[in-house]
């Protein structure tokens, strides 16, 4: 009984202690948003993805596009004064070739469409066949009967992207099961202009691999109409689709040396390959830029914290996160070493808040570290922060943020010709990079590894 | 002195007795509306505008599927029970063609077009040039030195589209005027998934003519900021647009005669041509279907009024208005028996008002008509109405009316492909059918027309 009051004390005091030391940091944080969001460097990592992305455009794994965009940062942080290196990663290499799906009857018309990520590709006179229209996973097996030589269109609706992306994921297995020759996926979007959107697929062990690409809301709603009336709908699907061998590529790591502790490591990451549309400016450019602009920004301040800051930008995220495996794979043997990990790649839109995962103990530290952000008005703190590239981190137990912005437009874009520059903004971003650059380098900074 | 007064005391007279008189119709206007939102005819708009449009698709001007859809619309018409007949019309026939547009440096990349209407085609191989890029009129007239031999691309930002339009409209001229080889516009649109969307264009006489197509604000804004960075643009245009002579088509009519007045006229319209991409749902299906839904209520109802309903679905609206005038020209002999000319062009999303134009005396009369729309609070009337159809009417003093809907995302799909059935909802049309019907029905049955 005793003992357990000396623990509260003790707990108490060492909280206490934290906060004071975490206010510590209330002048330098307002350097740094200064910096950022009003200083010599505003716009500034809106301009780096602008020259970065209208340069080289999309790049998706494999491609040469990629092998420029790596060599590009590079170079470029390079330039910027910061110790760069590259890891070697071996990434998918699928290619899209030509494609295209023409619903031929009732009436002619083109499908706008994309093929999936890892579908294999059709016979090059294409498949035509007969539309069978599903709107979720349980009708197709109430329908399953149906099925058999046909090519089914999933028109689920859009519930939200976590639920839905399951018809893209895991469509084309789904439909081979009841005997499909290939599958056209509704767009997983809660908005559209006729715009597809494409993705990784999945391809299930033991099941017979049909060709998957997704068409548009307007065209999958349009044959689900038609079917509802009872119409037979034909519709060929040509594509060039196929695997190569396994690419090279790599991991491109940045960073500013701890002082104190310079094998202790805030980790921040984007990741820079996209999809092969649009420019990869929300998916992940801006996660990547803002990434970098923090150790520009604590460079440009003189800044050096105890612990290092390090930014590593994944290489082939779209196909389920490979760069950011081998680097936890190759790099876990240090893993107490590693304070804290950081994500962005949800958009950098306006910040609304951090997202954290970690010990009660930890959320503590960062609820004192978010309060520096009042002059941003981005100080809250959410309780979970999850991202494809750092769940490896946090599966292992070390903490780890990801950026929470205002998204309600995200899907909108996503994986689609429309993720360009267009639709980013210098001063979202600006709000970004402060928020990123406070939390890495006061983490970085504070006498104590965050508590596991 | 004494006079005045007698007039003021004739007029307020007047004026009382027709409040009472459009008051009088209360409850047949709530029968109406019943009817169609509440009642059987609840969603036939809607369906029949799905029905029409998912049959057909696009019809642009001078296409076999504007013929198929004007027979359609006959045989639906008449079906319906109405007395339909057909006026014929000589309307424009242009054809897109294959067409395509690259940017080779500084990298290839290619860029989502569509051909403007009327334009002239390139040569085979295509046309290849540097660009020019512009952000007004005002900025090629001071490079006009620098656009000789080139491509010039306008990326004019969105303030309306009646304001904004005139780049697509003139853009090809005035830079040919200062030497340029083709021209590609920034689409007139203030929100895009890289989405193109066409219109109609109009050659200066005595000016050469050169090949024009919309982009999307995407690669409009990525070739403005490369050549802020001073980078060399190239792009190559091909276009196998060309202009046949002119096709047989015509304006649709459909009518409920009066049974007091058979020759005067409350004339009800939309256009069933559209552009060549999307279904033309929007622009203008809608406005079509709730015009023709106007006289199945009536029908249904059991009504007749006093003088007679005529529904016109025009021919060639896109291309400046074609069927609307040749209607008009025919007809303007009996201007005197037009009661009110009404037109829905501008979507039929949820109604804000009813647009009108007319002397203070009519607008009086229709102050107290669009209080029977009370039921479903639309009781709003505005003091313009404009339409490309109605204005020849309107300029020699027929009384118009335009629906005014809630058109926030109207140009979002405006002559893309996203216009299509997605954009439309069953409810919301309800209620433009319920509006139209009580306007055109009582303003049909008062006992004088309305005052010019």
């Amino acid at each position: 009984y005793r003992f357990n009051a000396y623990i509260v004390v003790f707990v108490c005091f060492c909280m206490k202690d934290t906060a004071a030391e975490v206010a510590g940091y209330a002048d330098v944080a307002k350097r740094i948003i200064d910096l950022a969001v009003f200083g010599a460097a505003q716009n500034r990592s809106y301009r780096r993805l602008a020259d970065f992305t209208d340069a080289i455009g999309s790049r998706v794994s494999g491609s040469q596009s990629l092998e420029m965009a790596i060599k590009y940062m590079h170079n470029a942080m390079s330039q910027d004064g910061l110790d760069v290196h590259l890891e070697p990663v071996k990434i998918p290499h699928w290619v899209r070739g030509k494609e295209s799906a023409e619903m031929i009857m009732p009436r002619s018309k083109n499908l706008a469409m994309l093929g999936l990520g890892s579908s294999v590709g059709t016979p090059p006179e294409g498949i035509k066949a007969e539309v069978l229209v599903v709107q979720s996973f349980d009708e197709l097996k109430l329908r399953a009967s149906e099925a058999a030589g046909k090519i089914v269109v999933f028109n689920q609706p859009f519930v939200s992207y976590g639920e839905t992306v399951a018809y893209r994921a895991f469509g084309a297995s789904e439909a081979a099961k009841v005997g499909a020759v290939a599958t056209l996926i509704r767009s997983i979007t809660p908005f559209s202009v006729n715009s597809p959107h494409t993705g990784w697929q999945d391809y299930q062990a033991g099941v017979n691999r049909i060709p998957t690409a997704c068409i548009t809301v307007e065209d999958a709603e349009l044959m689900w109409r038609l079917a509802q009336r009872g119409q037979k709908i034909v519709v060929r699907l040509t594509m060039e689709a196929k695997t190569l061998p396994d690419a090279d590529s790599f991991n491109t790591v940045a960073e500013i040396k701890g002082w104190e502790h310079p094998e202790q490591v805030v980790l921040l990451s984007g990741h820079l390959d996209s999809w092969d549309v649009g420019q990869g400016a929300m998916d992940d450019g801006g996660g990547a830029m803002i990434s970098w602009e923090v150790l520009s920004l604590i460079k440009d301040l003189g800044l050096r914290p105890r612990r290092t800051l390090r930014t590593v930008l994944w290489t082939a995220e779209e196909q389920g996160g490979v760069g950011a495996q081998q680097y936890f794979n190759l790099h876990k043997v240090n893993l107490n070493n590693f304070d804290l990990v950081m994500e962005s790649d949800l958009g950098t839109f306006t910040p609304v808040a951090l997202q954290f995962t970690g010990s009660d103990a930890a959320r503590k530290v960062m609820e004192e570290v978010v309060k520096l952000l009042a002059p941003i008005n981005t100080t809250k703190l959410e309780s979970h922060g999850e991202g494809t590239d750092i769940s490896p981190w946090l599966e292992a137990g070390v903490p780890g943020a990801s950026l929470h912005v205002e998204d309600s437009r995200y899907f909108w874009f996503h994986h689609s010709e429309g993720d360009t520059m267009t639709v980013q903004d210098p001063a979202e971003m600006n709000l970004c990079s402060a928020l990123w650059a406070v939390v890495a380098y006061v983490v970085a900074d504070l006498q104590d590894m965050l508590p596991r």
